[in-house]
């Protein structure tokens, strides 16, 4: 942040606003504080009998790896129809919603990932503008070392644990910053 | 939004980006896309035996008027540590966090409501600087009428049916906006 957006000054300062116990931008022209919050990301774990559907990305980050669908909710927009929105723009997928499944808290990053399990109305998908492919995968297809994003491969993995008992809890869990690129624990696949 | 917080212009226009569908702040000068995205307000429903605790606000909006405590979460903290954050914050309680309860989208707003069962840890617990006063309430002690906010009346009412059969699954559903002032349904109260 150079400016403030309220009066166009470069005089931003960088701390804790008088009753505040955190650092916040606030302008030292007029006064206002410019507060950063987390953004929420949304999205589907769509299923078609055995198989879940995954996306490969067409643009950064991680382009050309495999992602669930899901995307940033937008303001005006309730948490489920930001889910299906982001299904049908990346995969032209058509889902019932089910319940909220995964929620993951990416601290160093801001984000707050909700995933919902969905039913694939029919198999009539094909990739949007930001996707490569549209496909769908059984547990033992599943590209593991091809996935985009760490929020994705615990989804799926808590996912296919779940099935073999059939019951699918809330599964809440925060995700701190990336460990430095180094030698890989021998169980640790480095994503 | 008055100026660019990029570039300090004032050529601030209000379209849809290339590539995207929904208008967006972006500035004519350097090219910026200001997204604003939906908050984050997290918090608790703490019981102590058959009560709940409640804070009564000291600050605007809705100053005088009772709520759970909750508020705005931050970057870098899970959506559990700001839950238990607030409750600290407003309340001095300190809350052993249980299951996410209730998750309300108020979509004219553009908030996302993240309230969480929890278990007051011992009574001590006393008003912070924006509360007036907090207090444990058993159901027929609830003041209905004087609660600050739909989320939390909604939150509540889920809860004391809830508790009835024993079993409290995450409750998710949509706040439109409020519908303007007039003559009320019999049933409604207006908040």
């Amino acid at each position: 942040m150079n400016f403030c957006s309220h009066c166009g000054s470069s005089r931003i300062e960088f701390r804790v606003p008088d009753g505040d116990n955190l650092r916040r931008h606030v302008c030292a022209e007029c006064g206002t504080v410019h507060y950063l919050n987390p953004k929420i990301v949304v999205g589907c774990l769509p299923e078609w009998e055995d198989r879940v559907l995954l996306c490969r990305r067409a643009i950064e980050p991680r382009h050309g790896l495999w992602t669930l669908p899901a995307g940033f909710l937008e303001n005006g927009e309730s948490v489920t129809a930001g889910a299906i929105r982001e299904t049908t723009e990346e995969a032209g997928a058509r889902v019932a919603i089910g319940e909220l499944y995964s929620l993951i808290t990416l601290a160093s990053i801001g984000q707050v990932y909700m995933m919902f399990r969905a039913r694939l109305a029919d198999l009539d998908f094909a990739p949007g503008p930001e996707s490569l492919d549209v496909r769908l995968f059984r547990e033992d297809e599943i590209p593991w070392e091809d996935l985009a994003f760490r929020t994705i491969t615990r989804t799926l993995r808590s996912f296919f644990l779940d099935r073999k008992t059939g019951g699918f809890p809330l599964r809440l869990s925060v995700l701190e910053r990336k460990p430095p690129r180094g030698p890989l624990h021998p169980h640790e696949s480095g994503r």
